[in-house]
């Protein structure tokens, strides 16, 4: 075998995909054999990776049942996560039993728009200010050039930043079912091509970074990407002593000094336990992508006692999720997607629901444990 | 069978899973046939996940080869990517033959530390000045109640942030090839116990939002978390021209507009075009923890002109890896592991190393192909 | 004397301040002579302090003449300072010169609007929903509930960002001439009183910090609050070589190692070099409210070659001035304004335009020194 | 008068000072009487600000008395405020007197270092290792040249923070009771000239911004900048009824919507209500730079229930004052630092406590308004 010949291979075909991986395995001297093990044809996957040698395999369990009251996502769902942190499944599960014990969690999409934002550069302040009216007097021509490249995309609104020589763009756009990057890359393209033509700015990059995709951004937190999403549950008093082992007020505590003071104090974006981990999990499990994690880092969580009982909610500003289209239709990703009824078209903002319950169960869990533990044991020796 | 009793099987053994697996697919409806095909005993995923029902398959493709000059990481490296967004690979690969044709890239950990961050209740501004010199005169004690957690770990510093009633200790450890977060927690609790002992303080939660595992945070991106760790490349005039098709002035000029100006008037924490991505797909591949992303997000690249060629470097202060513990020990992503040389003891910081040098492959790819496309277009047409 | 008695005086006339002046001296055994020397009757701050004693002199000076090219300020302006910082002055007066000799700068108001954001404790998601709703059904009403409130201000849009039991609104005012936090303020409480009856919704505080006044905040970095203003100019090569002795590349190369890196490493808001020096000297002389520096200092500066020459921008996303009201009616604040042509009704976005000349004229004047300085000395060392 | 001669007059003497005002006057055919009118020689400005035409006269009032127990500042203070801020004196002072009745407040500096950040050129990763090294391996070297510029500094630290062909060095000082900045400046401007001429590298700025001077930056927040200060108070539930006519809990219940939840939906670094507005009085008040509000904004408050008390406490990490040099030499200013003991040596850290008591009780004041006003109203109208 010609060894580098063979890592160059492009081929899909199973031949090409075992080829590389020999060749990988003799230009390294590592074994591949178990990545090797797949139950599907890697043409499947040929949009989905280059240079595939096989599969990562990556252990999936189930959290829940839990009682979801959304207003995409009704009913008992079991949730599919994907990960290699032991005790995480069990935390979220902990979290939605006694989520479902409270007569389950309510979920509600409040917003919902892909973005991408391309920056072009401009000779300086009155060019930027042509282009604006340009944009603000032409917006049938700019649909017609959106609806060329998509039929499921839609253009819903361009907001204009100015600065100097760069002028930034933030496109938002109606994605239907797709998570809708790739959409609304092309779709902003070819509008920032007739802009430029009509108005003789320069298209410097298609995503200037103000959309602001897998960065970690306010822009985000504040006008959202994707779905915007709030979960929420009460818990009456005496659920919260049985099943969590301490109480609202104790709950209540850890959130503010930790979520709230403590993110503050570390210039945090995030106000969550671990948001993060609940959404690597569903996210891998159901083909999203997994790099927008750090979008769904963005959450919010607030708890505080109402009465005796207790009141948490999460805010999303910004889960991207799709159920048509990328990993969702990989066999055992498509799977999980249809274990919570979330495979194919009309149901993205039933699963950015059951991604806000999810994470929220995963909070009320952590958050109660902590006030349990630390804190509870200290009020009990205390005798407070 | 008894669905709802299968589901609540808490067992490791295949058995369990099956059932489950059946369960799951009695109570849902859904067919869960893909998942169940894979080439290892569960239990060898017993501490990985909970409720396991099987596996989800991630394409496996490696990137590269790419020469690497780390301190830790050196040679040619294939580095595995498990992803399922299509093009990212191919687009690595590509910064990566550029890399390679340039003489490779220089690599570096600049420091190395995980972090755990508690927050306590004290009574106000004396307790919490009294539990701070308390600290400052135990670290005999204190380190010696690290030393009966671990014997890998050992604690650096406590960094104190007193805020009212609230008081955070910023702990730094060094946990060698682990990534560490579990035992930073361990011994975080432990230390703080023996702290609230001793003065009366109060532990309301072993991670107050400092640490700050799985949010971006600023103490990060300025104090670090796990390993910061710097990679660079320069890549003459002509490679530039002719594989990328662009010039390095373009591409500085990309860079600023996209990753430096764009990001900051979006507010984020990272100026990268897409480290996530390749953080993700890495992080995935070798078994490390995928909400740690979000880490990965607070990546800074810079692109400059250096004579005519073109420099570009990536800094990035939160790489938390492992190669010993959690999903490294997977059948697969031990695998992928090995195909860089990094399994086992000894392996973190080359690692980490790989990683660097992955995320600046994609992201000279990135700034490349726009500077070529979008930019490079239009400087044609216009003859400059 | 009783000085106690005298200590809690609220009078407002000059017998008054003078009683209190002369208690505050036995109080505290200090002299207060140069604080009673002032021009005015006491009567005339009445509005503007309690508990007055005297004033503080704050030495005035201007800089320029400086040419300005804005859509509403026209012309060429000594634009006053009042200070205590040596050398600020001169900077700036610099600065002014070097854009003067270019042909000016151009200035322009980009969006005008001054923010309210109160904060309604609601039961949770649901509720939230129907707040939202009966706002957007009842915009008559609220315009209604709003104008019984001011003349001169009108309300523009009200955002809504739920989360969990916290709504926060967003309510963006035209306020005419005047900055306008009071008249937003009284409207805003009035309309959400209105809001409140209607639904059941509670306002715990006017504001909600989602404002955000005086804080230095992402929301108003993107969305503006005030004005927005930006200005510019190009300046020749041969007029950057002769007045500031350096380069365009220099220059360039400062502001992206220190304004865009810097920054961003730092975790910074303002990418600037001292914005809020002008923006505090501006505004003291002009009787603004200088805690709304903290908004000044949100400023971004561009700075790049084009061809030859040096093109330098700021973008002032939040200048909340007025030139009516507040400090504006003190005698000597009343002629820093006459000074600049902005005394009275219809100047407050002429006063904007001037104060965003002078922040460009304090960064290149800076960004400059720092390029012909240090850089500027290394580069004719090393003969670059 | 050759108008445009006389404005170029660059003299310090009173007669310059008269000749400039009256060239103003003429050249923009405004009246400049009001400004004219100062107790002093204007050469007592000579280092404070150029081409002087007068003062500006901002109105002078006193908040308290308020008893303080500090480290440093002990006893019951009347503080200077000059603002022209109708009302806020007042509030202030309604603060202060509730704070003085519970006992009076606890105030501590917790760190005292002022920083200067300069930015190297260097040729990338390795180059900057070199300097690294070179700067651990010459302290002694580096001390010296610091002692060379001044016999009040001390250079305490040196951080480094490289960046591809960045590196940024945050240089931290004791600077007695000077604020510090100019002495920091050109310390560092020598440390720096040795760092490059033994290691090749070239300064690019003194300050590269992660100093960071008047802009918003979490590195402030998070390691501090000037003073890092607390202040705390303790205020019985039976004043809190009777003076704020409110409750803990619903103070408690504003500060944790408004300060901690608004702030971060906000994006908001500053978690206050208005902090700004007592820091800008104070300071323009004693002579210090008011541009430095910017930091003063970082301020974290928190409020909470402590049995059926208030607890409320403020976190300043960065206070930059100074009692000698700048502006607190003037005649007004010195008479203010006079009226709470702070004039000269010794003095900066007993300002800053004051200066934090300050914010303390205007954030009091404003927290208690709102609870009590829209909060108490509903609470009382719904009956709980």
């Amino acid at each position: 075998m010609d060894i580098e010949a063979a890592l160059r291979n492009r081929g899909k075909e199973r031949a090409d995909v075992e080829e590389r991986r020999r060749a990988a395995e003799a230009y390294t001297g590592a074994s591949l054999e178990a990545v090797a093990s797949y139950p599907f044809d890697p043409k499947a996957a040929a949009t989905n990776v280059e240079n595939m040698i096989g599969v990562i395999q990556v252990p999936l369990g189930y959290a829940g049942p839990v009682l979801i009251d959304g207003d995409h996502a009704k009913g008992s769902f079991l949730v599919p996560m994907a990960t290699t942190e032991g005790a995480l499944v069990a935390s979220v599960s902990r979290g939605m039993s006694v989520i479902t014990a409270a007569g389950g969690a309510r979920a509600k999409v409040l917003s919902d728009a892909m973005t991408r934002a391309p920056v072009l550069r401009v000779d300086g302040v009155d060019h930027a200010q042509r282009v604006i009216d340009w944009i603000s007097e032409n917006t049938e021509a700019i649909d017609a050039e959106v609806s060329k490249t998509t039929s499921h995309g839609q253009l819903m609104e361009i907001e204009t930043f100015p600065a100097g020589r760069d002028l930034h763009l933030r496109m938002s756009y109606r994605t239907g079912d797709a998570m809708g990057m790739n959409m609304c890359t092309i779709a902003s393209e070819a509008v920032c091509r007739l802009i430029c033509q009509n108005t003789g700015a320069v298209l410097v990059s298609v995503s200037g970074n103000m959309c602001t995709d897998k960065k970690p951004a306010s822009i985000n937190a504040i006008r959202g990407r994707g779905k915007t999403v709030v979960a929420e549950v009460r818990i009456p008093k005496a659920l919260v002593e049985e099943k969590l082992h301490c109480t609202a007020a104790l709950m209540a505590e850890v959130n503010t000094r930790k979520n709230l003071i403590g993110s503050a104090m570390a210039g945090s974006m995030g106000c969550n336990a671990h948001a993060a981990n609940m959404v690597a999990a569903v996210y891998i499990a159901t083909g999203q992508d997994p790099a927008q994690v750090v979008e769904g880092s963005l959450t919010l969580t607030t708890c505080e006692v109402d009465g005796e009982d207790l009141y948490m909610a999460v805010r999303m500003p910004a889960v991207e999720v799709g159920t048509v289209g990328g990993g969702t239709r990989l066999p055992a990703q498509a799977e999980a997607l249809n274990l919570i009824g979330c495979g194919g078209e009309g149901k993205a903002r039933k699963l950015a629901e059951v991604v806000a319950v999810t994470v929220l169960a995963g909070e009320l869990s952590t958050i109660g444990a902590q006030a349990a533990g630390h804190l509870g044991k200290a009020h009990s020796q205390l005798g407070r």
